[in-house]
């Protein structure tokens, strides 16, 4: 492919640029990242994505986005947790992905980045699983769930303060794991940056880590894997 | 399996122990973090491995680690810029992975993390492929590279000051992208938060990552994801 | 000049002082940072400006501060995206700088910063040239520009995140580049620093750097560099 | 007691001071921190210290320390791990703490700083129990030890890395439970700070921190809780 | 206990999970963390709790949760400075804690964590005293203290800015002191750091520390210890 | 070009690779960074280089580098406290930039930093000038330098402690003003941090910033202003 | 004095104690911190210290506060810029300090942190004097200023961004320089750490600092000197 | 005073400038900043400032200072534990100082700095107490020492770890208090950053503060206090 054919798959909007070549290189197409922009300029974009694949998602909206994509796109689904609005493409096919994505949260506060991960996951077309509430401090919620950690692909476990539980489920799987720091905590948490050291200093092997509260990040590469 | 079970896998040396349930569990024996211990202890430990396996993996091997681990093994093979030492089961094995771990360098520098990431992928059975001194100052070196990054099944990226390669390599590829910050550069690198930082909040999706210098990490989370 | 001339040259308004020895010693005079100056500050200082050259430029202004000046300079030009007023002298004069200025972005985010440093290299008599949207996840968006690139006398790189575009730029060619990290990011970008560090670390040659955000400081080395 | 008596309690040596009133107002007498001291001056302390009591403890002994003191002291005890030297009263009377104080480690090298804690236990007359190497990336080596755990009046837990283990001994009993972050790791460790801002973060109630290698003062901590 | 029993004790509730467990392993039951709880949320929770112990803790409630628990739980208590609502079981037990517990503050705006510390004492079983504003910049103020302070059993030190208050009462007493390092101040506090690093290095033996602003885990330790 | 003609202008050492394409995009060869390099690697290197253009720099050479040069290539100069190894073209060709690079240094601490950028600005092909020792603790120091700042076509101010300098300069003159931190300084210096952060935040506007003790960078940049 | 002539000195209200020995001990009465205080509780504190000496200091003054003194003392005063309310005696008496504090700004954003430090200084009985507006980056406004600098006892230096100024002052002066950095600035400034890091190293000897943006520090500093 | 005559007071020395204005403007010669100095540059710039004073005073001494500068200068005199090497002129003069500098450490890992402050508050003419190893852990110490507090014109207060020390001294006196962090320490003492944060956020008013391990500032400021 020569610089030109690349030049005509990007999409001018004059406020935002539509890379149509990632479908090629990456295996899906762009997801909206929604923070700063305006209601206008999020249901344009997720026309044109909607245009070529029938399908969109938008991470992280905010005030006036949701009612702004119903009225446009009345089959959208909003994830109010996870601050999503995907569009299914209609019917919705099967997953792709070879296995099932296993999404584990510590704790109450970790649910929003957890339920990104898992409409994200959704959207890259994979079989996703939840587990939720099993943090380290009661190690006896996730030592009963050995069997559903077992049978997972992968697992991206989400989990603030300490950030202990990845180290804990890489030790009990041979899967790999993606750790998932939040910014759930106070004081010396620093804003994920306590979990976010203790995932990247894992005793146990097969963890890697994505930035705080990137749950959009934890589920594309989980797919990856899980496509691979 | 009970507990009892499990405490008789754990053989005590007295200044260590030994999980011998780790194959059962993460699909592979322990690996030997060598810093810090005698060179006595490290060949204790090594036979043990041996004595089940007829094989042993050390990785970050100090002064006179090397010397004393030969003179017992005569077949362990030294690897002095990843400093590591492998013993090999005779005959070695093939590869149980399913396809190929990439591992790409930004510079000359970020080589002994690379090795030691080889020769750990490759203890775990997995066909490795090396690509170097690829870094973005140079972008034209690594954009002829295209179709090797394509054939991988995973890629493990190793980048020091900066940081700034896993990003350009995720967008080039479907796969997943380890990213290895290095504590190559100086001044504000920080000891590698630099290239930390950066991969962290790498643009491209599906990059994920592990501790400053941890090739160890980055090939098992690699073998894991080939494994599955 | 002596000591008293110098104190001739400060104009002393009670809440801030106006430095007319400046076009003697930087080439232009003083640019309005109006964050915390009150509406009525703003006005009486950009009259005292307007009252020597016909011209001034304010950057950052706040809630009311457009207003403010639109009524009492209906020919000012207000830069909503990058938070600037500018009043252009009446006829505006050919640039003076040798050259052209151009201000790559890598993402929507920084559109803002690219702005404000549009607006100072103008007012500072600079031609000036955007490319915008070509961050490194999606390599091929800056390799297909290098026409652009190589025809500019400086170029302004801005990115926030992992801030790698500018190593990338700088590598490409053989002009000054002036690189301004952005806060665009969440989490572990710490309000643009690891798009900073990344950028200080950048192991492409001729790359230099300013504080986070500051569109006007890299536009005035730039047109530093442009005059001289 | 008046100033007078206070000022009578110092004994002043030129370059230290002993405070003799610390046995009534702190329950024990001082004991000698090592480091920068020549072996001279740790001699002539410990000589005033034993002409009092009977017994003394140097904690982080430098080289020479042991030999001039061994040479002085033929009873003393040198703990090479823990780098203390430790000359007990004779007849070492019984332990006068109510109940025991287990010391637990997550690896080994984390073995230095709770040998130093062993120590000052027994020197503060406590009941001292060790369990070592129970990290959590193998759950199942704490899980096996339940009783042990619960068996004992305080617990200190020191680990390295990412800090976890305190967090799930924690959950585990009822007892007070000292978490001591070690220096163990590389890279983003930074030198214990992971481990420390884990511990400070964990979700389970009912643990405190101590600073960074302090094995001494989580034993001093645990011995005040042991004789309360 | 298996597995199976362990998850009986478990209740799910959708949006939270409640470990029944807890007063097994921990001797009491669950506290709820209110943040980012609805009102419907907590009184949920807190009737689930009430239901099996007639009582229930609520910490950093928000605006509404009080209002919202008052209707439904007349008896319920609530404490403004501290954030909390107890429900105290009726009629209300003895203490079950062997001593006092002292609560101590530096200044006037630690008041809210020690608030918090001191209801959490309290629900825990535990007697509860106060000493207020005892700062080190007017030392005569500890000083008068002595008796009270040797009086305790176990002694929670709440202070800002420098810190410095847990230091002078360590040196004081014989009896266990848990500092809480507290977010008053502004500047170089960052958030409550300073005192944080200042507690953490206290130059007092038997002194432990517990996170930024956290009353709540410092009377949970200070509670174990005086069950103990 | 074509990548088969990237291909080939990238000679392949097997520890190394020489980008042959510099020059073309970035106006001259590459530089050696000597650390971590062996005698015989850096000679090998310098050697291709010095085939090609007849010429080569090394910056930042360590113990035996120097005389293993100096043997191979009798002509090379060595410049002590730089840490450079210059081998000049024979005949060395005029410089071929505009005017004048000057640099400037606060203490006498700063000069290593400095003699690494004038022998890298004299490599590339400028005219060098040298004002050594005009920190800002006496201002009349560089006041009486008037004149030869505004002769300069660039200024790079190289400055440890607080770093002040920059700004004092940038409010000097019209041109550019590359400022260098370096790690000279103590405690609350933090390795060259409190000068970059003080040059970052300069309320000089045209000054611009490279990394701790980064002589090299801040040159290659002032290169490119003085041959744009 | 006894502890209990001590105790007698400390008036509790509950709320807040007003230790009245401090006239004593520090020279002065309390300055009441405004922050977090309701208006009734600032009107009760005030009430009591102008009961004891007809005059009161309220620094950091909130919404509300203002008016609620004024209702009460209708003869304080209110600084808007500095956030004050300062009830002079009636009649004011003469400074009792030796010379002038001299209070120095760099740029018109640091004037709040200034008129806090001018009120308290004359509080605690000093003549005060103000030179405002002359940063570093046009070196000529301090320069033309030598004579006010030398005729003052001791100054304060007040200044955000790189905090340079302190050391430029220092260097020109015999008296002793207290500097304060303030929060001025963005992105690197790190919310006044740039500055007080600046000052910490200044080259110039005899400057001491005090907390970001703490003009109340200075002052009471200063005139501890002005006293002395 | 004009440029030129500026000019002819420093004395350039090639490796180094002597600024023989110093004595003008700051009341007193350079002192000798040794680290990095070879000992022939260090006996020549003493020979310079001997030359004109008949006295110098060198800091931080590295090996072979002392011995070059002894057989140079017979009288001088070294103060081992403060790294100083100082020349008093002959006969020395009676101070100048209105008062007495009262140095006060905490520790004895605290001296070090305590006597480069004692050694260069004499050299600048000051009478100069001592009061050892008083640190906040037995408050007693320092507490009997009043009178002697009291007596001081200034206060120079040397502490590590928490860094307490001064905030309860600045509580006892009225005049002046200098605090001066150390390094001594570990762990979260991070280099003397925690008693450096602990001193700038003193809950005691009339602290400053000056850089870690600073003896040598802390002395000047306290000369400029006791001189003004």
């Amino acid at each position: 492919m020569t610089g030109d054919d690349w030049g005509a798959l990007v999409e001018r909007l004059g406020f935002a640029s539509i890379d149509h070549l990632r479908p090629l290189t990456q295996g899906h197409q762009e997801v909206i990242f929604a923070p700063g922009k305006t209601a206008e300029q999020l249901v344009t974009i997720a026309e044109r994505l909607a245009a070529r694949s029938g399908s969109f998602l938008a991470t992280r909206i905010e005030a006036g986005h949701w009612e702004a994509l119903q009225a446009r796109f009345p089959l959208a689904e909003h994830n109010a947790l996870g601050r999503t609005v995907y569009l299914p493409p209609e019917p919705e096919p099967p997953p792709t992905g070879r296995g099932t994505i296993l999404i584990v949260t510590a704790g109450t506060g970790d649910l929003p980045v957890a339920e990104e991960a898992a409409v994200t996951a959704r959207a890259l077309r994979n079989t996703v699983e939840r587990l939720t509430d099993v943090g380290v401090a009661g190690i006896h919620r996730i030592l009963t769930q050995t069997e559903k950690l077992r049978d997972a692909t992968v697992i991206i476990v989400v989990a603030g303060m300490e950030g202990a539980l990845p180290s804990v489920v890489g030790g009990m799987v041979k899967c790999p794991v993606i750790a998932v720091p939040t910014s759930v905590g106070y004081g010396a948490s620093f804003g994920g940056l306590a979990a976010l050291l203790g995932m990247l200093n894992s005793c146990a092997a097969g963890v890697t880590v994505v930035n705080i509260d990137n749950g959009f990040g934890a589920a594309a590469a989980a797919s990856r894997i899980n496509h691979t």
